[in-house]
């Protein structure tokens, strides 16, 4: 399969004298901006990438009949990413572009062989699924004229990558208000990695819903978590188990939620009866949660057609100016929370009901 | 992109023409076998296409250098489909084949176009996962050499294309058996459609369990469905309002285990203390409910690489006589099963706990 040599055999040695030629440098130096490697300087890569993608252009037309978009993809079995993927899949689809699916390693990175192969098969584009690409990787894309959009959950910051994400900081606020309008003055928060923007926003909506309704924070109920079901569960014991305990929960994801549902469970308390639980993500699980999940509508389906719209665009328009958009996040009330209910002693956990 | 008069293209006339000599027909004929098309004896039919398969293996080394594999798949954003696919996706990175990832139609067909762009991909093979292909495509694909294997968890017979279940059966007995082990003698089934013959045997094997112990089999405790949520969920709250309730519930999928959780939280039944539940697939959001639920573990990883590895033994030996295997099933248990209570009543509906 293909390696750094074969790249280049895509375009003649002939080619890379000439591109060589034209913009002043060695071979070697082409061949160093066409595999990504380093110790060019800036101005002189761009000079270079602008007369290769020159000339990769003007074989443009031997594009494959079949085309094909390539995704890369954190946890593709995720509830979060599996629809998010059934979303471009079936954008896609109707379009006649086959989605090319790579899953990412641990790190969120792709396998280093990954981008190798993504330049061999000649996609229409490329689309990053909560992952990021090596900025060697970018460089070889963009070389090659494939366009490149990411679909950021994460909020991770890429400048130079075009982004979908959505409004987290609206998100947070929204899920605290509508707990507050409830009467629920002691509002639990299980938050994602601090290096996530998408937690610190979503975080600091909380923070300024209480703000709004004149509450102070207590760092008490600022929970942390990897936005995995066992931090949930972890987070939502602890919680439960404060002398004075929440009456609400904001589980800044669904599956943090899910976990919170079984420790009020194991404990004893009921939902929304003795607890009011608002998730994030608003993921399929959400509705088949006992009870259904008031939750934080993500608009994954918009988010995957505005990456695959994005893609379409900047093959017509390589020089688009766009850095990223958010989409709105919505509040869709379920069964999961209730006014609070002042008369009830908050203080203590209860007896099991098992 | 590609139709029927392009998929010709890829032979040229030339060879339509020697084809059509050496097997005595018209090219016409030829192309009928071609593009799948009725109208040609089946034993024509074979004789043209042994033909056409030895002049395109004589093209097979310009196979592309990236190599790709075909998943058409129903529901790609399911939690059982999207486990399937993240198994075969891995499989598919460690051999550096890219997998093109198509979803099928509500009927579990391909679109209309899809066939044709799997002969301009040229995959490796191709893999079905809960689909079903018209026998038009099966013939197409097969004149090109493209191997066929089917991930069926559905049972569906299709004696011609080599397919990777699960045992069925086996799974239906377990965890029918555990639930008697228990002590329950009053023991509900929530089964699939009657026309899957993995729902089939399911009930086979929850029959046959009940029988070994001699018990009868009693109708009102058996309940139809689709395999949805919302089947569990009317069919639990079913099956707990009888007069003479269930004590244990052989949910026959996970997602109908969750409606029965539902159900029971909505009426106030306590799991495991009040109703034991056994759920089918062992699917992620398993070990999320709450409970955890007891389910039979389907071994689709296994199944998956079972499925890659077929398509390669196929290109290596396109004659090899392979129909279905059935992979294992086991039970798992967790914490929503229980020993049957004997003192207390079990004919009455609770009051709720809320």
């Amino acid at each position: 399969m293909s390696s750094a040599p074969s790249q280049e055999g895509r375009l003649s040695r002939a080619t890379l004298s000439e591109v060589a030629l034209l913009a002043d440098v060695s071979i070697s130096t082409v061949s160093k901006v066409l595999n990504g490697r380093a110790g060019v300087s800036t101005e002189t890569r761009a000079r270079i990438e602008a007369l290769l993608q020159d000339r990769y252009n003007r074989r443009a037309p031997k594009r494959p009949v079949a085309p094909l978009l390539d995704v890369l993809c954190y946890e593709i079995d995720s509830p979060f990413a599996s629809e998010v993927l059934a979303s471009i899949e079936l954008i896609a689809r109707g379009r006649r572009i086959g989605m090319v699916l790579t899953g990412a390693t641990e790190q969120h990175l792709p396998e280093q062989s990954w981008v190798d192969d993504v330049l061999e098969r000649q996609p229409l584009g490329v689309v990053l699924v909560a992952c990021v690409l090596p900025a060697k990787d970018k460089q070889r894309l963009r070389s090659r004229n494939i366009p490149l959009v990411m679909v950021d959950p994460a909020g991770a910051p890429a400048p130079d990558v075009p982004s979908i994400g959505s409004a987290d900081w609206n998100g947070g606020y929204l899920a605290t208000r509508h707990l507050l309008d409830l009467g629920h003055r002691r509002i639990g928060i299980i938050t994602g990695p601090d290096d996530m923007l998408a937690s610190t926003a979503r975080l600091s909506g909380y923070r300024a819903a209480l703000d709004s309704a004149g509450l102070p924070v207590d760092g008490e109920l600022i929970r942390p978590g990897e936005f995995h079901h066992r931090d949930g569960l972890a987070e939502g014991r602890a919680l439960l188990s404060l002398r004075n305990r929440p009456t609400a929960i904001f589980a800044s994801s669904d599956l943090y939620a899910l976990g919170v549902y079984e420790a009020a469970r194991s404990l004893g308390f009921a939902i929304p009866g003795d607890l009011s639980v608002v998730g994030y993500d608003d993921l399929r699980i959400a509705q088949w949660a006992g009870p259904p999940l008031t939750t934080i509508h993500v608009p994954l389906v918009a988010m995957a057609e505005q990456a695959v719209h994005l893609i379409m665009r900047l093959r017509d328009e390589p020089e688009l100016a766009f850095s990223r958009i958010d989409i709105d996040t919505t509040l869709v009330v379920r069964e999961s929370t209730a006014p609070l209910r002042p008369t009830r002693r908050q203080s203590s956990a209860k007896v099991s009901n098992r």
